[in-house]
C-alpha cells in the first residue's frame, strides 16, 4: 500500500468503476431502474463488493447492532479519533446509480488513496424508507434515537421485522437500545462501534448527490450544505362505500378515489403556496393504493402517503394543520372518512459552520469556489447532526433527476469532491472544533 | 321427485340455504367480502355446489366450449327448445353474496320444483372482468362474438390465459371460434351445446340484483327490465417523471399522480353532467396504479381504469371524445403524455318487450304489479339479447348497495321472481314470438 499524502491521486476512473460495479447489484434490469431494498441479496452483495475493496486496500470492517457497516484503514484501529464519511447502498424501487452509493465510494477512494487519514467509513442500513416504510433506520438506531421496539414493529413487503430481516446481515437487537435514549457512559465493547460514541468522532462529512436543479443549471460541480430540511411524513386514508359502477348513479356515490383525487389536487396548491412563504418547502403524495382496485367497481377505500419538509420547523407546524384540514374538509363534504396519521416528524437540522467553511477553503485549494447550500432532501447527516459537527457535500445531478434510472453525476464532480473532503481532514485531523 | 305443477312450492328458505352455501367458496373472508375469481378453486367449488344440487333433483349437465355450465332435467333431453335462465357465479374482488349468484340459484329451484318446465339453467364464466380485466367473456365466446384468439390473450394475476386458465374448468379451445363470427349451420355435436344454437331457445330471462337504489327505495320488490345500458372501458397512462420528493421544487415537477388526480375531479364532473343530460349515465375511475409508489419519490407513471356506460350509443361517442381530450389537455398543460386506449366497447341493448309484458301479466297474477326499468349495470342478457329474445329481472338491493360485502336483498323477492319466472315459463312454453 501507498502511503502518499498525495491528495491528486484520487482516481475518478476508478469511482465510476466502484459505481458501476454496485449499480450491477439490482433486483430489475437498469431499463427500469436500480432496485436495492435493504437487506436484499442484491443490496449485501453489493455491502459486501464495499468490504472487500476496502480489505484489498488493507482495511478492516465492522457492523454496528443496527446493521451499518463500518470500515477503518487497519493501521488506525478501532479507539481512535477518526472522521467519518458514508452514506447508504439502499435505492427506492428504479432508482438511479449515484444516490447514496457516491458517498460511500468518496471514503472508500479516499481510504485507497490516503491510508494515513483518520477516516471511518460507514454504510448506514435503511435511508430510503421504501424496504420498512421509515427511512434513516440504521443512523437513527446507530444513534440511539431508536430502539429495537420500533425496528420490530417495522416490516419489509415479505412481512418481516427490520430485525428479523437483518439477523444476516449483522443486526443485533440485544445490543439496541428499547427505548431510544442516546446511550451515554462506557462503550459496551471497546472494539466494535456497537453504538454511536460521538467522543470518536472528529465530524461527520457526507457526500451526497444534490438531486435538485441548482447546481447543474448554475455550472457549479459542488458545494457544502449548512442546513437540512425537516419531514413529517403521513399516512392517510379515506373510506367511502364500494359500489357498482354501472347500477350506482352519479349523486348516490361515496367514491374514495374521487375523494382522494380532489385532495391530491388540493395538497399539490397547498405545497406551492407554502413553498412560495419558504423556499425549499416541498409536498407529496408519493404513494396512492386503491381498494377493491377494479375497472368496474366504485372505490371503497384509498390509503396515501404524504410526505412534507421544510427548513423551519414552524412552517411544517402550520402545514400540518392545513393537511388535517384539507382531508377532514374534503372528506367530509363527500360524505367520506378521512384518518391522517404522523408517521414521522424530523426536525430541520443545521449543521456545522466550521466545517463548511474548512470544505470551501479546501475547493479553493484545489481552484475551484463553492457554495453555500441548503438540503431539501433528508439525509443520515440530519440524524448524527446533533452529536458530531457534521456538514455534507452535495455533487450537481444533470437536470436535478434522482430516483429515477436517468440519475447522473459527473464523474470528475465526483473525484473534486473526494479531494475537497480529503483535504479537510488533511488540515484538520482532530477535527476542527465544536462551533455549530 | 315431484312433478307437481304447484310453483307455489318455490321455498324461499332453501334460496336462502343455497346463497349461503355458494358464499362460504371464498378466497377472503366474510368481513372483508366474497371473492370468487373465474377458474379458482372456490369458483370451481361452487359449480360443482350447483351442479351437485342440480343432480340431486333430477338434472344433468353440459359444459360448453368457454367453459359455461349448462343444466337441464334429464327429462328435457339436449336437443329439445328451452327457456334459458341464468347468471354467473364470479365475484369482484370482496364483493357481495347475490350479485351473480341470486340468477343461478333461481334457475337451480326452479328445476327443483318444476322439473316438467322446458328450461336450462346457464352458469357464464368471468362475467366481472375482474379476473381477466375484460367482462362477459363467457356469454360472448358462447355466442361466439369473440373468439379463441381474444381468450388466449387475456391474463389473470398469474400470469395464465383464459384458455389456461380455464382448461381444467373444460374450456375448449379447438370448439371455439376463432374469428368472432358467430357460428350458424349445424351444430357441431348434437348432444353438447358447445356453442350457442340460439334456435335451441324459446328466450332468455336473467334474474339479477338491481345494484341500484329505485326498487329498494320505492319498496318495490321486483321489475322487468327493457334496456340495458352501454359500455365503454379505457386503460389510460399518464406519464411524468420520477424525481427526488425532497430535493425537487414544486414548481419543476413532472408528477404524474397529481395531473391524474386532476383528471379524476374532471372526469367526475363529465359523469354528472352528462348524467343530467341523459339519465342512468355513469362515469367511474375504479382502478388507479401509481409507479413506483413510494413515500419520498414524486410518481412517474400512473395507470388508471375507466369505465363509462349511457343508454344512447350516441352519448357514449361524444362522452368518448370529451374523455379523450380532457386527458389530453390535463396532461398537456402539466408536460406530461396520455395515452388513452379503449379496451371495452358493448352498445346499449334493448330487450325483448313481450317478455317484459309476460314478466308483469305472471306477477300480477302472484297479486304483485311490477314495474319496468332500464338497467345500469350491463349482463350476459345484454350479449344473449341480439340472439335470443331476452329480459331480466331485477330484485331490490337494500340501499342499492353491491360490489361490497353488504350487499344484500330479501329472499322472499328473490322467491317472487323465481315464481314470476316459472309463471312466464308455464304460460309460454314455446317462446312468446319474436317481437322485440
Amino acid at each position: 500500500m501507498t502511503t502518499s499524502q498525495e491528495t491528486g491521486m484520487i482516481d475518478e476512473g476508478r469511482i465510476a468503476a466502484d459505481i458501476e460495479a454496485i449499480a450491477a447489484f439490482s433486483e430489475s434490469p437498469p431499463e427500469v431502474g436500480y432496485s436495492r431494498p435493504t437487506f436484499s441479496e442484491p443490496w449485501r452483495r453489493a455491502r459486501d463488493y464495499v468490504i472487500a475493496q476496502a480489505e484489498k486496500a488493507g482495511a478492516e470492517h465492522r457492523i454496528d447492532s443496527a446493521g451499518n457497516v463500518h470500515i477503518r484503514h487497519a493501521s488506525l484501529g478501532w479507539t481512535r479519533r477518526v472522521w467519518l464519511s458514508g452514506s447508504h447502498i439502499d435505492s427506492v424501487p428504479s432508482g438511479g446509480k449515484y444516490d447514496g452509493v457516491m458517498g460511500v465510494v468518496v471514503p472508500l477512494e479516499i481510504i485507497r488513496c490516503r491510508p494515513d487519514l483518520p477516516l471511518e467509513l460507514v454504510i448506514f442500513a435503511e435511508e430510503e424508507g421504501t424496504t420498512f416504510e421509515l427511512g434513516l433506520l440504521g443512523s437513527r438506531a446507530w444513534a440511539g434515537v431508536i430502539g429495537s421496539d420500533l425496528l420490530g414493529s417495522l416490516k419489509n413487503r415479505f412481512g418481516q421485522s427490520y430485525l428479523e430481516a437483518g439477523r444476516q446481515a449483522g443486526v443485533d437487537p440485544s445490543r439496541l437500545s428499547r427505548d431510544g435514549v442516546v446511550p451515554t457512559g462506557p462503550h459496551p465493547d471497546d472494539e466494535a462501534p456497537f453504538r454511536l460514541d460521538p467522543s470518536r468522532y472528529a465530524g461527520l462529512v457526507e457526500v451526497h448527490a444534490e438531486q435538485g436543479l441548482s447546481l447543474w443549471d448554475s455550472r457549479t460541480p459542488i458545494a457544502a450544505v449548512r442546513r437540512i430540511n425537516g419531514r413529517r411524513q403521513y399516512d392517510l386514508t379515506i373510506a367511502g362505500q364500494a359500489n357498482h359502477a354501472g347500477s350506482t348513479g352519479m349523486e348516490g356515490r361515496r367514491d374514495a378515489l374521487a375523494g382522494a383525487a380532489e385532495l391530491v389536487v388540493s395538497l399539490e396548491a397547498l405545497g406551492k403556496r407554502l413553498d412560495r412563504e419558504l423556499p425549499y418547502t416541498v409536498l407529496t403524495v408519493g404513494s396512492l393504493e386503491v381498494s377493491p382496485n377494479a375497472v368496474n367497481v366504485i372505490p371503497g377505500m384509498v390509503r396515501l402517503s404524504i410526505d412534507f419538509r421544510a427548513q423551519e420547523e414552524e412552517l411544517l407546524e402550520r402545514g400540518e394543520r392545513e393537511i388535517r384540514h384539507l382531508a377532514e374538509e374534503t372528506a367530509s363534504k363527500r360524505r367520506l372518512e378521512a384518518t391522517t396519521k404522523r408517521s414521522e416528524r424530523i426536525e430541520p437540522s443545521p449543521l456545522d459552520e466550521g466545517i463548511c467553511r474548512s470544505l470551501q477553503d479546501s475547493a479553493k485549494a484545489l481552484g475551484v469556489e463553492i457554495p453555500i447550500v441548503p438540503s431539501g432532501a433528508l439525509h443520515d447527516a440530519a440524524v448524527l447532526s446533533p452529536l458530531i459537527p457534521t456538514a455534507m457535500i452535495f455533487v450537481a445531478s444533470r437536470d436535478g433527476v434522482s430516483h429515477n434510472p436517468e440519475e447522473y453525476s459527473r464523474s470528475e464532480d465526483i473525484a473534486l469532491a473526494a479531494r475537497t473532503l480529503a483535504g479537510t481532514i488533511a488540515s484538520f485531523p482532530g477535527g476542527i472544533g465544536a462551533q455549530k
